[in-house]
């Protein structure tokens, strides 16, 4: 055990983060404590408390890292798409998502996470307007993938983007949900979620 | 307190069912006890036994039962509208919407009961199953309100009645829970789902 000193800041945050991910995958949320947390990441709880205000913030801060995670790697899958030329209108909107998407994240975590921030977030007022906060920087960051893609000129869609990247979130974490409560395994449940999300690109193409 | 002998089953039944919503609406699912129901209902454990095999089977049931009279609101309404000449093509989605989802229905009873069964049921294979069977059952039903639809020519879909469906049913969940955790009263929560879901429409009729 040490303390963070020695560390950097963000060193510490990053092993508090990685720590809760493993603690909450075994206990849950309402299991998973601050003293769990901080023994699995080798930390003192005042480490812990110089980092983050409550277990609450670090929850929230690791459902915002694992989206903004996922994030980035769509991202990087759709510039490597695009510079190959493979995004156009008249593509197969399935395929393309299953591209898109395929990004060798485990989004079972994720979602288990999201599922019990948004029970709590339904049940208290100031998590819910945190958790409202965090999706809407998800849902600008899924917008502006979506405003690149048409900038490029290879596809035109019917709504605006902000509405699009909103649909294709909630679709997306519906029928992952679903997909994991049937028992999915990690490829299963992207391959589910993609079908769908197909479905509504096409749609959204018009 | 009186044991359901000389009520009819349906009755007691549905007077247990009443009483879980509302010791739900108090304390939620983990603080909802077998007990607090019974004494709500004036009924005995024994007749609580006789009726549902457990607490789980009772707010499965509930679930269910908000959503059927939701879906069976629904599609009065849609019948009434169709009957008006209300229904066609060209007339604007958002307000087709309203009309057909504005059944006096208050959803946070239901979204707050189907947010803590979908935690549930991804921690439990045996919940997640029966979750997902009564949601398919809901799903037929839309399905069935859309094919009546589609069945007066006065209206036709870009994709299957039954994939229209789902869409439909978690485009709709997922911006109602969103609203419930906004602080939305029932009128607003209604005026968002119905905006989301006429976005969804438009796209739905191409």
């Amino acid at each position: 055990m040490t303390s963070g000193g020695t560390r950097s800041r963000e060193n510490t945050r990053a092993r508090l983060l990685e720590a809760a991910a493993q603690v909450f995958a075994e206990v849950g949320l309402d299991g998973a404590t601050v003293e769990a947390v901080c023994e699995r990441a080798g930390f003192t709880r005042g480490a812990f408390y110089s980092n983050f205000e409550s277990k609450d913030e670090l929850f929230l801060e690791l459902a915002g890292t694992v989206s903004a995670e996922r994030l980035g790697a769509v991202r990087a899958r759709v510039a490597e798409l695009a510079a190959a030329g493979a995004i156009a209108q008249d593509c197969d909107a399935t395929t393309l998502v299953q591209q898109v998407m395929d990004t060798g994240s485990d989004d079972r975590l994720g979602v288990m996470l999201l599922s019990e921030i948004r029970l709590r977030a339904l049940r208290d007022h100031a998590w819910g307007k945190a958790y409202l906060k965090q999706e809407q920087e998800m849902v600008d960051g899924i917008a502006r993938i979506i405003d690149d893609i048409v900038a490029t000129g290879t596809m035109t869609l019917r709504v605006e983007s902000g509405i699009a990247a909103r649909m294709l979130l909630v679709i997306w974490e519906g029928m992952t949900v679903r997909g994991a409560m049937a028992g999915q395994d990690e490829a299963q449940l992207r391959r589910t979620g993609s079908e769908e999300l197909g479905r509504l690109v096409s749609l959204l193409l018009g």
